[in-house]
């Protein structure tokens, strides 16, 4: 099974482009709604968190992880990694060689929460791979925007607007939407930054592709069980984040309440 | 001492209005901001974490609990209240009576997180006091325009306007202001409901400051010590919400991070 965790609901974006990309895997989803949003918490409660979360993932038995919060792909996933038995994919390194492989690309936005722009954990694997220019912008607005269902008003391409301002005049040739909700404004976002290529952390999918499809063991180990039904293991259950979850993957999904005591196991 | 808590730095707002009425009482505040928001959890979680948070407050001293929080007050105030030794007071009731004492009043307007609102806790509260319609509504936009800043912007007011809306032909006489941050938007909110008594959850000062009068033992049990700082306990620290804290209060504060461990004990 495939592990995917995110600080909330968000992370369903991830899960739907792995259901595209990797019909035959098994996905167990754990979405950290008591706790979220993760964006502007310090960077040592990210770590903790993240770790409880895929130590659970791995004794629920998946066989690799996928942090598809960008919060803590930004700050826990080299910890994580370093900790864990199993593989561990943030969605920070394949949107970043999605962005640096546009043709003739000199300079890349990244729009983020305030977490994950604060980090530098974008702009650095950036620097890490030549001489482009990096605009970092935090977009703290953008996740209520989403979720309270503002995303094609007025008032909410509005906020939007003003937001992304500082950054339509600097001419950039790519923008990664370094935030799972973000894809879910992507109208708005092309009508701001016109003729920009915008990269999302769905481009996570192809690399557990291709790292599937490179290890046959673990492809078998991370295959679905005939007639399972996608599990969203949540921390908290609220009517208004399992109506937004079904918006976002359209398929049945069977939700779980995991108390704080079954992540605390150490 | 007064202990006070919220689920983040709004119920500074709280206390702001307690060191107003009552400069003599010592107040120590708690702000759960590696778990906020509280708007948007379940009941259950929520009444978890004020029962925890309280009983932190008692083990520092605190000798009477102020709940500034509005979604902790609707759903967990009568549970904890049961639970301790020591007076609760919610915010709750005080702006519930403040709001039938308007001269006349016909119409009271609620305003709250989703989570204050769907509780009910408002509606029941003015029912009982007699024969007053309420028109509740739950503004979740209304925490991250005055957290991230936009109280004061054209996209800001924009979207207070259309969330208000369909308030505005109610003719209304009252309207409470259910959640802490709501005192910062009331130049906007005054604007789309021109000739409307707003009322905050800062009425709890003045019930607070009666129980006090009442009971010398438990004033000078509260009585704040020479020279002592405003302790903020926070169960995340950043940046972010330490500008944000010293924008309401304005006054020496001493920030302190409890972790978890601290919390757990039972």
């Amino acid at each position: 099974m495939i592990g995917v965790f995110d600080s909330g609901i968000g992370g369903l974006t991830v899960v739907r482009a792995l259901r595209r990309a990797l019909p035959e895997a098994g996905i167990l989803y754990f979405g950290d709604v008591a706790r979220m949003p993760y964006g502007n918490k310090s960077a040592a409660t990210v770590v903790q968190y993240s770790r409880e979360i895929s130590r659970y993932l791995i004794r629920r038995g998946a066989k690799l992880i996928v942090i598809a919060c960008n919060t803590a792909s930004a700050v826990a996933a080299e910890t994580i990694r370093a900790e864990l038995e199993v593989p561990v994919f943030d969605v920070i390194s394949p949107a970043v060689e999605a962005a640096v492989r546009v043709p003739g690309v000199r300079r890349i936005g990244v729009l983020g929460t305030r977490g994950t722009v604060q980090s530098g954990a974008y702009q650095r694997a950036i620097a890490q791979r030549g001489t482009v220019r990096v605009h970092a912008l935090s977009c703290p607005m953008f996740v209520p925007i989403v979720e309270e269902g503002y995303a094609t008003t007025p008032e909410g391409r509005a906020m939007v607007w003003r937001t992304l301002r500082p950054l339509a005049s600097r001419r950039l040739d790519a923008a990664i939407l370094g935030c799972t909700h973000y894809p879910l404004l992507a109208p708005v976002i092309r009508s701001v930054l016109p003729g920009v290529t915008l990269i999302d952390s769905r481009s996570i999918a192809r690399e557990v592709g291709r790292a599937l499809r490179g290890n046959t063991g673990l492809e078998r180990a991370c295959r679905r069980q005939r007639g399972a039904v996608l599990e969203v293991a949540v921390t908290d259950r609220t009517e208004h984040f399992e109506k937004f979850a079904r918006r976002i993957v359209r398929e049945p999904l069977r939700f779980r309440v995991v108390p704080q005591s079954e992540l605390d196991v150490t």
